[in-house]
């Protein structure tokens, strides 16, 4: 270990290298639960690519594991620390090195955080749609690691559709550019999308051209309270089968309006059983909202409460972000699931978790990513209370078997990490394994990238 | 050759074999120009998964390459036959097996033609985007393996984004899954990805699913003309930098619209230096035609066309698609290029490109998918002239170089086949194109799938 950290010091300078333990331990782990971390043997924080390319030719030579890691927003364990390996942390190369209102093209460092780039780059008209739950302090390094989501990924899609192009680290120390600065290309293997939502598993991306949109209109939104999970669902359904756009289709369920209820005030009335959200930023927001209010009524929506300004749309969306916050407070631990269903089998795994709730005992709240069928049952429990904890587990677990089940997948946009590990390999069954066994070997034959995560 | 023949013919039904070198050498070749080709062992041509499987499984028992192909209407040798192979054609594979609307997805198989999908996802008010030049004849499974583009793209992207999931039989005849049927999911690498844009070296996709769209309205067009190439690349920037989404920008340059005339009649001025198309499909098309109209005054069209109803639309694009036939009529041969630079670079290739032509004395006509800054030189030459043919390579050469060095890519859409092999490694680098043969080997060991394509 001692030569570990005199061989890094020789191409980092000191203040890039972190070994008191008091601080090394506060980078051993994400946000999530039910994930072993370990403790690293040191942090570093470099600024250039060249330290970068120092530090993976370091851990190379000294078969050191390394784990990458940006804001530590994630909620699977992808960035929790091994025992005695190097914490990489990209939070100090935060530059945003370009913008281009022609090409549409911002060209960033893996450390900018999400929120700095949609406000740098909607200065000049333009947006960088990804938005996920912790956009203010998330990193886009963190972004194409995980391949988030977010609310707006219904009509604009997730952090994957917009990375045209990387330059990657390679386990070794070599230096990788994939993909382009243009609008198309196909010369050879896509090796930007093998990069995004690798866990850092197969190399360290240093500088990432990402695609930019104009700036949409601002959003109009319209709230729709509903007797049943099932009829919110027939509405979903009847939304997106008409062909309408919305930019935000979300649900909450009984339990999470209520949560919201008790620590907002928000008065919803406790009868409601689903609340829908919907949104559109088209050029005439108020009809499309019309449209969609006339489905919700003949779904059996019992209120449609559309906003006429951004400023009510905005009191409506509080609604939503405090959905998390709300249900946290109804126990001393929570676990989020992130099953994604196909959004014809959104009612049937709605029902069933609510089934999954009874069936454990457990307080297990619904917010979904409705338009996308990607579901986040919040399942609370008391961490000091070993059975309970284990009842929490287990029921996480039966809701991804139940999403397998109705032909979804375990992870919709938070990634695997050491949560899920086991959950992979039964939703890619023995080839695909392999098969994504056989390209970690590729990029990181000896194994030194971030083991222990994906698989 | 007799045993391979037995052994297929055991899992084969007799019509699915052709042996016949007669018939056999008609699947020697797609439409690329300058390629290689062999003469196939034998044509297969499988109507079921299972076939697939007997087919590669008896091709990894006796290391024999298999060429997989569609409607080998690609541009770039990719499904040229290799001597003593097994052709592989998907084309009897052609079931739509599945449309849901409220999901937004098709599953088909790889044999069904593109615009057949397009007019049977059409009937359910849904768009399958990716559209192709050859979109009546080309099939999706050879879509799916060249990453194809077309005229929609600057809106709607490419066949990639519309692709979530597939199954594939390996080389070893195992079957993968990939991807999911959900809108979104992040489970382990993308090897879906991958796979789009593999060139058939990594797998037969057997089956797709395949993301669709509400469809748009019908779209309006534009047409201007300009004294120059620059004024209108002038024009096309100031439309991107505005915010505006064309669903279709294309240019053609004075040897282009001379050829057209020519062919057509179509009575544009033989002032034309360029005619710039663009159309829009959303609410209000007319007011975006207007706002573009202003802007190619701005840059100095002469003339701006806008068209009132969907039928002068039509008319308007029917110049642009008689552009590579009025152009391969100039002589008797063209090579078709493909180099796809940054938009705000359009220009400089454009001109960059017309100075080649001068300096290998050959007339080069240029039509472009100008909003994604792809261009298609065509290189018009005698193949009955040596000394012309050799000019003809080299200057298609030398546009490629011109295309990288203006930050560009040596293919936006036609794929790298055996035309653009040794381009590849030169964009790639050593380390780029060590990873891709990295790929390559985890998924076929043996090389037996599709070899000495891509590098």
């Amino acid at each position: 270990m001692d030569d570990l950290i005199e061989r890094l010091r020789a191409g980092l300078p000191a203040e890039a290298l972190i070994t008191d333990p008091d601080v090394t331990v506060s980078y051993g782990r994400d946000m999530a639960g039910f994930c072993a971390a370990g403790t690293p043997a040191v942090v570093v924080l470099p600024r250039t690519v060249e330290q970068v390319r120092h530090v993976m030719r370091t851990a190379t030579a000294l078969r050191v594991p390394v784990v990458p890691q940006g804001a530590r927003t994630g909620l699977s364990g992808a960035a929790n620390a091994s025992d005695g390996c190097i914490v990489l942390s990209l939070l100090r190369m935060d530059r945003i090195l370009e913008i281009s209102p022609v090409d549409r093209i911002a060209v960033v460092e893996p450390g900018v955080v999400n929120a700095d780039l949609s406000r740098a780059v909607g200065e000049l008209g333009l947006a960088y749609p990804p938005d996920p739950s912790s956009w203010e302090s998330c990193t886009i390094g963190g972004n194409i690691g995980t391949a988030s989501g977010g609310l707006c990924c219904v009509k604009y899609g997730v952090t994957a559709e917009y990375v045209l192009g990387l330059e990657v680290v390679l386990a070794d120390g070599r230096l990788l550019n994939t993909g382009r600065r243009t609008a198309k290309g196909v010369a050879g293997y896509d090796l930007t999308r093998l990069f995004v939502g690798s866990e850092g598993s197969l190399g360290i991306v240093v500088k990432a051209v990402l695609a930019l949109r104009p700036k949409p209109p601002a959003q109009l939104v319209l709230g729709a309270e509903f007797p049943s999970a099932a009829a919110a669902c027939a509405a979903i359904c009847a939304v997106m089968e008409r062909g309408h756009t919305p930019s935000l289709l979300e649900l909450m369920d009984r339990t999470t309006v209520r949560a919201v209820n008790a620590t907002t005030g928000m008065g919803l009335p406790e009868t409601t059983e689903a609340l829908l959200l919907c949104a559109f930023d088209t050029p005439d927001p108020a009809a499309d909202l019309a449209a969609v209010g006339e489905l919700c009524r003949a779904a059996g929506a019992t209120e449609v409460v559309p906003a006429d300004t951004p400023a009510e749309s905005e009191l409506l969306l509080q609604a939503r972000r405090s959905a998390l916050p709300a249900l946290e407070s109804l126990s001393t631990a929570t676990m989020i699931d992130d099953v994604c269903v196909p959004r014809s089998r959104l009612g049937e795994m709605i029902e069933g978790t609510a089934r999954i709730a009874e069936k454990y005992g457990l307080t297990i709240g619904v917010c979904a990513h409705a338009g996308d069928g990607n579901t986040h049952p919040v399942v609370c429990f008391d961490q000091h209370d070993p059975e309970e904890s284990r009842r929490a587990r287990e029921s996480f677990d039966a809701i991804m078997a139940l999403g397998l089940e109705l032909g979804g997948t375990i992870t919709g946009e938070h990634g695997v990490g050491v949560l899920k590990k086991e959950w992979l390999a039964r939703e890619l069954g023995p080839v695909g394994l392999e098969m994504q066994r056989g390209i970690k070997a590729a990029f990181d034959p000896l194994n030194i990238l971030n083991p222990g995560k994906l698989f």
